[in-house]
């Protein structure tokens, strides 16, 4: 018995919002000096860096929730499943519904809740709840929902990460232009064969790590500001995930008694092109291989940034979907999702498709 | 195999707010009309229904992650457990750390990676998340150890629930004189033997009910504020939790071949004492038993208030710790924890001391 994922969906805001479009922006450092290099100047590096050109927004009168509901309409119409048989319906996010006119996050009632009401589910066995778990906060889902499969507890779950980060960013740190909105849905089943989830790692690193990515003022303030913004310890989180995530895939995969060589696609949570490289190719030097496959790797993160718990099921959507150029997937391919954000939190499933 | 708690602690703020300190604030009703009754009439009456004679409330520079790692601390302290073999640290909460000078709620990192940091527990593995599920929380973080030890996932889990409700409750609303602030926790284990969880039952209802209990506007306000509030439709959730709070107790005993003659105690979730009363009233009447045992529900809500998720735990710490009076637990009494909050959630446990 595995638990299987059966459908998936996504919802990609409308709106685009181009690398150009930044170019009237002051931008500050950490220590709240202005950046003397020219925006245009700012934006060229981080586009070598990130490999982002452009990102999505929310609608103004869109909140994290109703992107939720509209992924997870298609994640069910693609399972082809009676909504009402959902076990457990679980939304993975940080932020909650945060109003465009205020940086209040909203979370009574649950994000969950607020797409249960809005698929019109009536179950009442359907229980809706809210994770918290940093970026990686949609793959633990999908861990939990194996556990509630495992455990005879769920047959059928609805797991979607949501994220409207554009809410929540300082927009005169550079860091801003990283980050984008979306929300990724999968549905999961039981399954009677070989196929579904076969293991999976989680890890929580709280000592000095826990600064690496929080909420705080911004970079253009006396410092004694009430509201606080997403911040990134960049050059932190880069080596942090560079040393930590590697280690996660290869401890799953030997749980699991794969090898690297057996896996078809590694999904990795769109934090940043070069970073994702560099952790994929740590990887492969875990195993002493030195040419890493041209194609183990899809990305989307060039058009679509960094949408925290909603890029995974996003990406792993187009995939299954063909609709990313040179990607797709094969019934029994070994597919490894992997992800890492702030906790800091790292987690890697092993998946049969 | 069962799900056993081998350690319970809680945090109660020591600063005591009794309801005589409200006697100059004005009310103003939902429709935002000021009460016309005196304060004095006010309290009266909301002490007849409530029970609430005085509430806590958590220190200026104190947090709802502070108040977690004490009562994490005792739990652990109480369980006789090294913290580092703790699996799954859950934390349950609606608003994260709202900083005192600020309603924005803070959740990134997650609540549970400060407590872990807090604790100091530098075992990656033990993987630390929140969960968001009203005022059911911290029972439905119970639920969820249970599925990750029966799923084999876990030997020990730390399951906090805590909250700070006096940073988000608006002054001119009766209602924010339920709200209170404190943190419960446990520490649950795998025991080889038939004391522990013995089954369990969650139900999330989202049609109409969704808005019983959500955030809002002052009633003091023009109605243009950004800043929402701790809002419920009181009459709405005393309505809702009299007819499904009994039933969902019964179908979790029903599920457990356990008769309502056989339970000893039950933990309810201190909403309210008047509410509390009628839900465990009519459940003996679901079982036509028209004598309700008198020592059947021990409460604290009297001197405690409300503290939302904190509630179960912290009374289940006093009642164990033989710190309620003419309240005691004996090995193999069955007990039955059960809750009901936003969402509208609602979830019972059934469980062998």
């Amino acid at each position: 018995m595995r638990t299987v994922i059966t459908g998936s969906g996504s919802f990609i805001p409308a709106n685009i919002k181009k690398n150009n479009s930044f170019i009237g922006q002051l931008f500050y450092d950490e220590n709240r000096q202005l950046i003397e290099h020219s925006a245009a100047d700012i934006i060229s590096k981080f586009q070598q860096i990130t490999g982002i050109i452009e990102r999505r927004y929310a609608d103004t009168g869109m909140n994290a929730s109703c992107m939720a509901v509209e992924a997870a309409k298609r994640a069910i119409a693609d399972a082809g499943i009676n909504a009402e048989s959902i076990d457990q319906l679980i939304v993975a996010h940080n932020f909650g519904d945060v109003l465009s006119n205020s940086i209040q996050p909203d979370t009574v009632p649950s994000i969950a809740s607020r797409v249960k009401h809005r698929l019109g589910i009536l179950n009442s066995s359907c229980v809706a709840y809210d994770l918290l778990f940093g970026c990686p906060g949609w793959l633990q889902g999908l861990i939990q929902a194996d556990a509630y499969t495992r455990a005879g507890m769920a047959k059928t779950c609805l797991v979607i990460g949501t994220e409207a980060l554009s809410r929540v960013t300082d927009p005169y740190d550079r860091d801003s232009m990283i980050y984008s909105d979306g929300a990724g849905a999968v549905i999961t089943q039981i399954s009677n064969d070989d196929n579904g989830i076969i293991g999976s790692r989680s890890a929580s690193f709280a000592a000095d790590d826990i600064a690496f990515i929080s909420m705080g003022q911004s970079n253009y303030t006396n410092g004694n500001a009430t509201t606080n913004y997403l911040k990134m310890q960049g050059r932190k989180v880069y080596e942090f995930a560079l040393r930590q995530v590697p280690l996660a895939i290869k401890g799953c995969l030997d749980d699991c008694g794969i090898h690297l060589s057996e896996v078809k696609k590694i999904f990795i949570h769109q934090a940043n092109e070069k970073m994702d490289e560099a952790i994929v190719n740590r990887l492969f030097k875990l195993y002493h291989i030195t040419d890493v496959p041209q194609d183990i790797m899809p990305m989307n993160i060039q058009t679509l940034g960094n949408s925290s718990v909603a890029t995974i099921p996003t990406l792993y959507n187009m995939v299954s979907k063909g609709l990313l150029h040179n990607h797709a997937l094969r019934r029994d391919d070994i597919i490894v999702f992997a992800s890492v954000g702030a906790g800091m939190n790292i987690n890697a499933v092993c998946y049969r498709v």
